[in-house]
């Protein structure tokens, strides 16, 4: 393949969580290693670097408990700087994990005064996205779980949870707001176990609810990888149900602590079929990165890091077309009959019954054909690879 | 507690697959370690035993590729002996995946002739099961899935599969057969990544069947605990969402090949909670067991092994009432609030307006108090050791 | 069993870091729920519950770059709290993980100016230990390890290990200082992969070093977990090979983050034979707990995790006892050829050309032996539940 | 980079083990879906591919059981394959594993009359070995393990194994052979646990042998990815402690069954670390596949998956060199400090002593600089890639 890799711009609707580039290193073992970042500051270094829009949870712009004075300065100073850089803000979400209050959940805390207290951080939040212009507001619930079976009942914590996306639900629509949810299943960490854990959990859930059109995913490739999950497969699934409403890349080296790192930077075969399936599928969304620049570095390498995250998506774009439109590629599809899975299965006038008196081919014959994928995976890692 | 375990009876209804007690032993690096055991020699054991019921794969009972009159041979002798026993069939299912001609799946398979061999050879089935009595069919797709990205197009796949699970739900109807259909979700082995990965996914993608109040899940702790999930929470959901239609109970150590221990010897406080869930949530099908005597064992080894999972279960089954009868429990439940999530978060007619000008309790203050999960999960570990 | 369950006493040899019960829960997600913790409050507290003694990170009692005086004055008020309350400083350590200038290691950091404050640290320390009574300095290299495979070269890394092993050794030696080294190994978290990530690949280290006789392995039955390690195994082969110098016992519920779980609230079988591995091998030195009482409690969760690690150690080890003691148990070891195992494969005078000319049973025959370990397992299980 | 990849030849050393393009496909779930593969078919295949070697399993070649006339037949066969496609044997190994005598292990079974019977196996086919000119012995131990915690004592089994390996050695000593052993380790399947699960366990278990000197490891890539280690960490450490005797290259995509896919196809970023840390520590073995063709696959896919090792080996030797010659790396590296980890951290005459009073730099400056790592990783992604 040609090295020629372009260059990052608003076309390409990358998009950044402040909390990202802003991470300071906090972690289980150690305090910060880099000093907090001014938001405005990020905003025009982002800009620069060729992203179109960023996302933020409500504490990373406004610290929690500021009165409304200082609230009101703050998202000021913020929407000047949207202003100068022409960044958009693509997603919000609301921080329900942070602040002890949180330490066993928001939705689906026990103590129901600690919910209301969440439930109304969130519609506060919401008025402050739909003011910015947000058309999707993410749902991490990281601490709606449970370390332990009987600190919670799960099906209750579900109603719990159903409850607060149906008054939500209520509330973007009394309000007018053209506002859609995604939640973003993880399996674990903070907690020991998390409610929804995988993208299959949170769009079952979402079928019960009271108004499922307002309701899609927003799943990280780091959070499937972390359940052994097949990142890929999961978002096909999402696209499949009409859900894939937001997304979240990033990097991990499978089952253990939440990495979060850049994108490309983990399970590049994963990427590749990520990048591969949301084309496919004609996402055409934000691309955002939800990733943590190495602890190790300096403001510069969160500068590099964040660079790579779009840089490697380019790559990864144009490898996956030119895979794709890649004759020998083709061939081997058709050899692997890939496309016959799209023949539906029995005639449209067929039915059961036609298949029940229809003659059919012989197992045993069937069962001598090759099924043609070690030559069609080569394939799709040497175009992985630039050797093509 | 009591060491005063009851004895297995048919009111348990515990149920066995006859692949279970009937396994070999061939695994990837060895063949058979034991012969082949009769069905009838299985059904008097189990029985003596204290199942209730059994359930097979069609292939189980009568060999791939029977003509009809053996065929017919077997089955009277399998009847036969279900009527000597006692024992029921409490479910039926398909192999899809021995056979050569299944190597890349059966409703999935990119090859048309191969998707029509398998949904007729499960409608063949299905009318034995419902001959003989079965209210649920299981559909267990282990070779529905893919090694690689290129194999299997996943949005087109989970199209065929709605395809086969509509044209059977058209079948059963059509029939007037009392049957409904029962997924098992599995994450990975035999195939690289299997679809519908965990119950999560198997209870969305039922939820765009043309007929979902047909379809439920069965799922297998073991499958579950492979991808690191919580089996208790799991099933959980699926009751929550009214659809655990069947279960499957084993042991598995985490992500690592399917060990299919026995029920008890794996993860046991994931057990306890399993149980614990189980009667919580009223579930009152089969209590089913899918496991493999280690392949280590003579027949001796297989009965001691059937004996326990249905002993084990007995166990957990007095240890969980136990907890749940315990005043201290009771107290500890209070104290961490747990019957509180079963208070709506929103008063009836307060909605979210009045949640926004409510009078809410300080954050702070909240934060301050201690969940209290340590002491409930403290009681209910010795509930497990047998030392309250 | 009865449940008669003894109380801790000194005499069990039960001991704490004070970093465990002094976990404030800061997390990635989220700051301190609980306040700092005085240090000869701590003493007080595990003093009460029957612990025997504590140990602790420099920086756990002294905060880092206390000037001397301001040492001194900790030092001794720590000092009169040990002789207050009779405990004993079991081990001590050397936090080369919190400080931001160990962001990329200490004994293996790239910068070598980085490498000498870490030696040099530790010496500070050890020095302390000694004064103490500490028998063993336990080292823990959290950040030793990397994300990326170019930031360290692992073969050079280990060059450096050494050298640090072997100065430390030099130091205590020529310092006469009775005491020993401990290497705790983990895999991963805080970083992508740490160096020494298993039991194993530090016994094997430690062969290298100058003076092996010096250094052991302090292995944590979560971090072994962590990696799907078999916990008890993994102390059998430290036993086997005269390395297990200390444990750290606490809980883990497979890959995924340290959940540092109190004992006995995690993996319960596993830790139901890393009892009995401790107590077949005659491991006498302390019984050391490692783990973080859930960030959802307050000051009395502290406390009622803290005596339940030891409750259930007591627990155990008198279903270890009972076990062991059981007729029946011993049958059926005796039936599955347990003892065996300790018979010679080969004669004492027969070398292999006896055994290449010896007569041997056909392997037909010995294959139909069963193993017999479904029985013994399950006895072991009924141990466990405390129904036998 | 130049997409001009080599075209394999003898030179690079490659070799395959018979069982690798000869696997039928058995798998729990299923049988053979390939016809047996005649020996000298393989053999002349692999030579055409540009292939150096082969190994194989006593068993592979002399099926179980065969009296010494067929043995004699195959092996002259054998031999005149080798001669007339100019491969040579670069090790062998015993299969202990398969036959239902090794049901419970081979050197560590309890009974002991088939411990001796294993012996024996591997002696005689030492012989073999050494005959063929074989010059490592691989010692695959993957049935030396247990389900359960009671079924064998693991010091008592590492004993027996140090038994084994200390007769082994007598034995090709004795017999003046030119030979070495190398052990496999491997976490699980098709035991729930392994004895010497990984690298490390396996190097600490030889420097307890009579003979260490005659002992090393053969690591296989997907076994150390099921315990989610970094496998090329692991490689680094066999290398620094002398004893990376052979290697298994193959495919795998984190904890889960042995998939065995082909090198390159699993972790490719893992892949490319494996082949940098071969290269910089001068590994000049063979480069062995460890592989199975997938099971969906007829010959032809059989051919292509075992040419696509070769290639993919190749491919990344190109890469990791233009890495490792790109001056942005060095320089590169030379920010991030990796060369300074070469520099000891204590000079030659400075001792402990010298270190205690030295100038050090202050901690709170050093902390302030960053690591450089992400640039480099991303330099090393970019080579990955292609790109660059």
């Amino acid at each position: 393949m040609s090295t020629q890799i372009p260059t990052p711009t608003p076309e390409d609707k990358f998009s950044f969580g402040l909390w990202t580039v802003g991470w300071q290193g906090v972690d289980p073992f150690g305090p910060a290693t880099r000093p907090l970042m001014d938001t405005v500051h990020a905003l025009e270094k982002l800009a620069e670097l060729g992203a179109y829009g960023v996302n933020f949870h409500d504490d990373d712009v406004i610290p929690f408990g500021s009165d409304d004075a200082t609230r009101d300065q703050i998202i000021a100073r913020f929407k000047k700087g949207l202003a100068d850089t022409g960044l958009v803000v693509t997603t919000s979400t609301t921080n329900l994990f942070s602040h002890p209050v949180f330490k066993s959940g928001g939705f689906t805390n026990n103590n129901r005064d600690i919910r209301r207290f969440a439930l109304r951080k969130v519609m506060r939040n919401v008025d402050l996205a739909a003011e910015l212009g947000a058309k999707v507001y993410v749902a991490w619930g990281g601490r709606e779980g449970a370390e332990y079976g009987a600190s919670q009942d799960t099906r209750v914590a579900l109603d719990r949870m159903k409850e607060a996306f149906d008054l939500l639900g209520d509330y973007v629509t009394e309000q007018g707001y053209d506002m859609r949810f995604a939640i973003e299943p993880k399996p674990n960490e903070p907690r020991g176990d998390i409610l929804l854990p995988t993208i299959g959990h949170a769009l079952a859930f979402i079928e019960r609810l009271e108004r499922p059109e307002l309701v899609g995913v927003n799943p990280e490739i780091g959070h499937e990888e972390m359940a052994g999950m097949n990142a890929a497969a999961g978002y096909a699934q999402a696209l499949w149900q009409g859900k894939l409403f937001h997304i979240d890349l990033n990097g991990q080296n499978g089952p253990k602590y939440d990495q979060d790192l850049r994108f490309g930077a983990g399970n590049v075969r994963g990427a590749f079929w990520v990048v591969d399936t949301l084309l496919a599928g004609g996402y055409d969304g934000p691309v955002h990165f939800d990733f943590k620049p190495a602890r190790t570095e300096d403001e510069d390498g969160v500068w590099v890091s964040a660079a790579a995250n779009m840089r490697n998506y380019l790559i990864l774009r144009e490898k996956v077309k030119a895979f794709r439109a890649d004759p020998e590629v083709q061939a081997a599809l058709e050899a692997a009959k890939v496309p016959e899975l799209g023949v539906p299965t029995v005639a449209e006038d067929e039915g059961w019954k036609g298949l029940l008196t229809a003659d059919l081919r012989d197992p045993e014959e069937l069962a001598q054909i090759g099924g043609g994928f070690e030559l069609l995976d080569q394939l799709a890692l040497e175009h992985l690879y630039g050797v093509r």
